[in-house]
């Protein structure tokens, strides 16, 4: 401003009043997943393919993500999965068991309206706890930076159903895997975005992740993956 | 051209002749790497700094890669370091250790000039062979894609040092690590190139690697991680 305005009049802020009755709460909780949540993730899986117009590439199936996902029992040393579920009423204080890395995040989300879930049956959670639904999931793994000498995290996918979108809960799961990490003493945490996705480009650049304009990802998938492994066998070729 | 020139005269193509003495054999061999190979392992990362300039950034140390990539020995189900080592003489037969997993994967090139390599002494395998040295290195970790319901192989660094490039040793190593992901039966390779790196893309591209156009990289690292990692408490927070 060009000159300097007189100090407004004092004003007595109102304290928030702690006792104020919540219309439409909604708990949160995000936890560990395990092979008994295969169905609900294979769901959600699906229905992101479908949102990404890529169904037609989806081919997981119950058994081919429960033989993958969940073989082994060394969350965050391998695949890992975090859901979020929701619930009108608080959670049993333990209802789900505890793991030696990490303890269940739980918050409750003020909302003006109620949240109306068609799907509320087909999402029910696994843990059977009355009204507890399965709301998202993300999906992450280690990663490893030479330069750092650091394991990091790099998450493969982050999904949260329609009745649930713009309520913070896609940013809950990111953090929770930014806690993890540092919890661990990881160096990053990385993924990757569509670059014509300018709004998830800007929440990402507030949250202040770099967003590298310079690389771009690689694949070498099917046939192609197929024929390369044999380009180069045991036995003596020609100079490539 | 404008008009068709006259066919050539019928030549007499030269038969190859396959007793002709190899005038500079370079005997190669990919393996696993140990904690043993940590030295060259990090002094081959310094130089991969220093040649993308980003040498201030690298921040490793022996103790630090020893502590956090031989960790645990679980090759491919973490992170994985192959080696390229070469030799002027025949490696011998059984000189290192067989894995359950992998088996080393040997190759001849034939030379027209021999190398000169004045990091010998530097670059000597730690399996103690006599004239034995090594090369460069592929580190790659598994990923998942849930689409596939597959893991799949990520590629975080791929270097040859600059006595030994133009001469295919880098296909080599990206090649050992195909076959790897295909005997295991995973879905995909993936790595990142730089965008104005054209001769990497086009390489890239006729050995039938998909280079995405679409998607960036998102990096959450340092001051801006530790900030975000504790943004959601456990205790209850505003809607965000």
């Amino acid at each position: 401003m060009a000159a300097a305005a007189p100090p407004p009049p004092p004003t007595t802020a109102a304290e928030p009043n702690m006792d104020l009755p919540i219309n439409h709460p909604l708990f949160t909780r995000i936890r560990l997943a395990t092979k008994a949540d295969v169905p609900v993730i294979h769901k959600m899986i699906y229905q992101m393919a479908v949102f990404e117009r890529l169904a037609d590439q989806c081919s997981a199936t119950e058994p081919s993500l429960s033989a993958t996902l969940f073989s082994k029992d060394n969350p965050f040393e391998s695949f890992t999965v975090f859901l979020i579920e929701v619930s009108t009423t608080p959670f049993p204080s333990s209802s789900i068991a505890h793991h030696s890395k990490f303890t269940p995040i739980h918050k409750t989300l003020n909302l003006d309206y109620p949240i109306s879930d068609p799907e509320l049956e087909v999402f029910k959670s696994s843990t059977t706890e009355a009204g507890v639904v399965v709301a998202g999931f993300v999906l992450f793994f280690p990663n490893y930076s030479t330069f750092l000498a650091k394991p990091g995290f790099y998450i493969e996918d982050l999904f949260v159903r329609e009745s649930y979108r713009r309520k913070g809960l896609g940013k809950m799961l990111l953090s929770a895997v930014a806690r993890q990490a540092v919890a661990m003493g990881y160096g990053r945490v990385e993924w990757v975005v569509l670059d014509w996705n300018t709004n998830a480009i800007k929440f990402y650049e507030e949250m202040g992740a770099n967003v590298m304009q310079e690389w771009r990802v690689c694949r070498l998938t099917g046939d192609a993956l197929q024929a390369y492994a044999t380009t180069s066998g045991t036995k003596d070729l020609d100079l490539i």
